[in-house]
């Protein structure tokens, strides 16, 4: 079933986390977009694949049966969150993250590289680790590789991630790029000594910023270890689509023939998802589509209605016709319209609902065309739906 | 079906909405509880019987299959705070309350009369109506008796309440409450002239807070008139339990042949439903247990678990052992502790779930201890049961 070559790198013998690529109906030799299978302890994940966010144990106001319905089968938890609160430790006492949390299908947990710097106060970077204090309560902390290593063996998610130093890629100049991907080089393999559980797959994570030689040298050093996966870090930030697709570009053309999954961390809207999977990309993972959905934000193809506009008080239609979330097959836009102008917590569920349902089935979408060797034709389709939406981003 | 005497009181025809109570084995004279059933255009309500409350035309926090799941067979919505969000034309417009909250069970609204007084600001009463500010906008608003039956028919839920001045009952002087009262008949006039939806019945409210006589008057002066059930306002209040019982004794005696339903309007915790009930009262409504479980509060039988007290945070067991709700069938007390702790969305909806599941249980068992001649017996368990629990509520 596997129709790329035999992987170069090393492997680590077998996992329970693996991956395989699957054969597509040949159609442009543009795109380097394809279809592939996580296999997971808990359960198979088609690829390319969006993982909803559920960063403190729970996917904001959803319960498991949401986000099975919304289609979910991988969801992402948050390590640095989970060390602060409740404690890794208690759930590991409590039989797991995905007993925790009553989630019976695949967690990833990121390896809090990029919560460290973005949330933590004081911070302070050496080369062993990062000291700062909890955005909670002020505590002292300090975040290693073998630290983040065992908190997310204690969480027990079917795939752990590398402790790394992400830059905003757009605004960090070059040397600080070429620091933090060194320290993650180093980290990466510190990672890989510290990472004993036999039931857990380990990604590493590519850094460089926006410089090319960094990106390429990044995807060469992480590529030669022998990872589960690789996720492609420092990217979903303040960078502009065309650069983020060449940065996506150096990654992937040196990973061609490579059978690991990719992963572009933080990714989340629907023409940047597009993109990104043409760029060959397999797994992504965002808060965006919850975000706005808990703002009023409501996507639709080609666009997105803001239910907190006083037009939808009297509307009667569903948002998307059609749609088969919880949300759709039975309320109106007027009733959410209300919801949310009464600061009614079911507003956030039902929008939430709705989001994650849009984005699980445009990733579906996106696989149903790569099947049918019909991906360049949909990607060129729901571009030009996109161009031709008003500059408010509401349909035209 | 039908054990009571034939009324005598006049009737207004053929309602949608009928009440018949059922019989019961012959058991222990000193109860009034009695078994009935309360037949609308959305189904069945078993009484005794308690109505979540969902004010802005959703029980907070939950969606219509979370609602009956719970078990609830009828809620209530609140007149005042539709009327001026979203606007009862707007609902009457998108199809009625029914529809546009997606509800098909049975639906009571309230008068606005307890919120106006309550919510209103810069509040005025003559004996036409009630000028006041509204509490979201400021804006001027004029309540009348007329007005807020013309209100509830645009909402159209199944049964709608008189427009009725309440006063506090603890805390009103006799001549308050002589005043509200006579004020509260001459409206009860005009709502049942001012109300003809044929498919809606109408429920008139005794008033007369604890002032005996004045109790005993305003339920003759309700009785007289035609209305298809008969509310008992006024109470769950500021007064004692024993001062709740001598008013309801009151109301109950002068209604024992009355064959329409009685509803205690505000009365929510599992003791005083036990005691309303014994005293003769068939329906209830409240917002307390939701309230309290958005709050972290648990009900259990015979008291309550604070889920956010820290010995809880280690707790991998459910809230209630073998309760059917959401919450207890998948998750352990310490994952709501983090829940709440994390303010987490998915906290209320999960404890608010549990709280109406044990309320509506609670009513279920009364239900069938009526149906087995058993219920002073299941009334003397549950009082000593509370009795044996601490100063704080927790169960012994």
């Amino acid at each position: 079933m596997n129709a790329v070559a035999e992987p170069e790198t090393p492997v680590r013998g077998a996992r329970p986390t693996t991956f395989e690529t699957l054969p597509t109906v040949a159609s442009d030799v543009t795109t380097r977009a394809r279809l592939g299978r996580l296999l997971t302890p808990h359960g198979t994940v088609e690829t390319p694949q969006f993982m909803p966010v559920g960063t403190n144990a729970t996917v904001k106001a959803l319960d498991p049966d949401d986000l099975r319905e919304a289609g979910a089968t991988m969801i992402l938890a948050n390590t640095y969150h989970l060390a602060l609160r409740p404690g890794h430790e208690r759930i590991a006492r409590l039989g797991g993250l995905h007993r925790f949390m009553a989630w019976d299908r695949g967690i990833l947990t990121d390896s809090g590289g990029y919560q460290v710097v973005s949330l933590g106060d004081r911070l302070t970077i050496d080369d062993d680790g990062v000291t700062f204090r909890s955005h909670l309560d002020g505590s002292p902390q300090r975040f290693t590789p073998e630290y983040s290593i065992a908190v997310q063996e204690a969480l027990g998610a079917d795939v752990a991630v590398c402790f790394d130093q992400p830059v905003p890629p757009h605004a960090s100049s070059r040397a600080s790029v070429a620091e933090a991907t060194e320290r993650t080089h180093r980290w990466a393999e510190r990672c890989l000594v510290a990472h004993s559980r036999p039931d857990q797959a380990l990604f590493g994570i590519i850094q460089g910023g926006l410089e090319a030689d960094w990106r390429a040298a990044s995807t060469d050093f992480l590529r030669a270890l022998p990872f589960d996966g690789l996720c492609i870090g420092g990217l979903a930030g303040d960078e502009t689509a065309a650069q983020r697709r060449a940065a996506l570009d150096i990654v992937v053309q040196r990973l061609v023939d490579d059978p690991r999954p990719r992963y572009l961390m933080g990714l989340g809207s629907p023409l940047d998802l597009l993109d990104a999977v043409d760029a060959g990309v397999d797994v992504f993972d965002s808060v965006l589509p919850a975000r706005v959905a808990r703002n009023g934000t409501l996507w639709v193809p080609g666009g997105r209605l803001n239910l907190r506009n006083a037009r939808f008080l009297d509307d009667p239609s569903p948002v998307l016709e059609g749609c088969p979330c919880r949300l759709c097959r039975t309320f109106s836009r007027a009733y959410l319209a209300h919801l949310f102008r009464a600061n009614e917590l079911l507003a956030y569920r039902l929008a939430t609902c709705h989001n994650l349902t849009f984005t699980l089935d445009f990733m579906a979408r996106i696989r149903s065309a790569l099947a049918a060797g019909t991906f360049p034709r949909l990607r060129r389709e729901l571009q030009a739906h996109a161009a031709s939406t008003d500059a408010a981003g509401e349909p035209a």
